[in-house]
């Protein structure tokens, strides 16, 4: 068996996310397996490094598969390319040792969320950029964003209800970069909960209106609930950018 | 009368084109005249720069309108971000004098046309290029395009059946550019005909491609009709940039 991995990029505005579901199920998941067991001829079951929610994008999703197929690489990825739907891109292939695993081997993560700030709309950009049109105080944001960096238990930053596994986690870096009307927020960690980036987003920008103090960011990395946090920024501004592995 | 310039983006992707049409009509300039007439309860009349065609995106199209509104330039900016669809943006505004017209003082405009030249798709950008699969030869594609800049008769380069009006127009310049992937073909003349662009860039791709050569394009200048030239490029690769007035 041969064990392929891929780099994708998906734009997330059309999918349920990444995860394929039983039922339903228009999922970026379901559309690679679907493709690659025609391909094949057999079921494949495509691995990915971690599930991306709904409406969320990708420039640098990772995932693996194992094939029998004699097709080379490159006839792989033309495949792909030529019958993937439109917002469903490999940009890089390679084969790997049987081991390989893009989620258990995964060691980090890097995601981008992008924020308009401005009151005149990015129209090219509109499907993956956050548009805030209040005033938003950089220096709050920065260091809100230095408060929860390190390791701490990240479980008011998470959708999930309460389950046996850690919610420890460590975040690396937190950049956060003007250009002109965009501020683009770049995190690095080992590994990010459920809605942890989107949740640490919402925080991060009540603390650039001025809604919410450091004081406030530091209590909730101490004892904090998920009713406390900052809310759920929308899907749209969030892409999973790069899955390092050592 | 107030006379007022406005700068406009706009993805072309769902309008049938800028131009008002009487009976069907999603078009740009139908969208606007419907929002200002809402907003000054009173019919108003856009006038643009120029059409652009069905499919044909702008980074800056220029219009004016003439109004008796009390409104700041500030409240009809919003107004009109608030309420235009989320396809359109006004990006600058300001007031000009009575005499200003948008299009009869034209001066000259800047297109640019985008082409990936890969066989892999950039799916975030790709309702605005176009993909071209085969080796595009640099080269022979700006040795071609210097033959189309000056002064000439551009019949060769429009659909618009034979009329009346002059086909000559000047062409500043044609810049080619690689970065990456991608092609960026800028066009500055002091007036495009009907599909001129798109025309001139099918034509350059052939020249691109070697299904075309030099002596070729010169005899289009020359004597050439709308058969001999190259091939109508898609819509979608191709913006308005900036329109230029004295």
């Amino acid at each position: 068996m041969r064990n392929i991995k891929v780099i994708l990029q998906y734009e997330g505005t059309k999918y349920q996310g990444w995860q394929r579901q039983d039922h339903t199920g228009n999922t970026v998941q379901g559309k690679l397996e679907a493709l690659l067991t025609k391909m094949c001829g057999k079921k494949v079951e495509v691995t990915g490094s971690g599930r991306t929610d709904a409406g969320v994008h990708a420039y640098g999703q990772v995932a693996n598969f194992h094939t029998e197929t004699q097709m080379s690489l490159e006839e792989i990825m033309d495949y792909m390319n030529r019958y993937l739907p439109e917002d469903i891109a490999v940009i890089h292939i390679e084969e790997m040792p049987e081991r390989f695993h893009s989620r258990l081997n995964a060691k980090g993560k890097t995601y981008v969320y992008r924020v308009i700030n401005s009151k005149v709309p990015h129209i090219f950009d509109r499907r993956y950029v956050y548009a805030v049109e209040e005033d938003l105080d950089m220096e709050a944001m920065k260091r809100a964003a230095r408060l929860l960096c390190g390791t701490h238990d990240f479980r008011a930053f998470t959708s999930h209800k309460r389950s046996r596994k850690s919610t420890v986690r460590t975040v690396d870096s937190i950049e956060i970069e003007k250009n002109g009307d965009e501020i683009l927020f770049t995190f690095k960690g080992d590994g990010f909960l459920y809605h942890m980036v989107r949740i640490m987003m919402g925080t991060l920008l009540e603390a650039g209106t001025h809604k919410r103090n450091e004081a406030q960011v530091k209590g909730l990395l101490e004892a904090g609930t998920r009713e406390e946090a900052g809310y759920l920024a929308p899907a749209k501004g969030l892409a999973l950018v790069e899955v390092f592995y050592s």
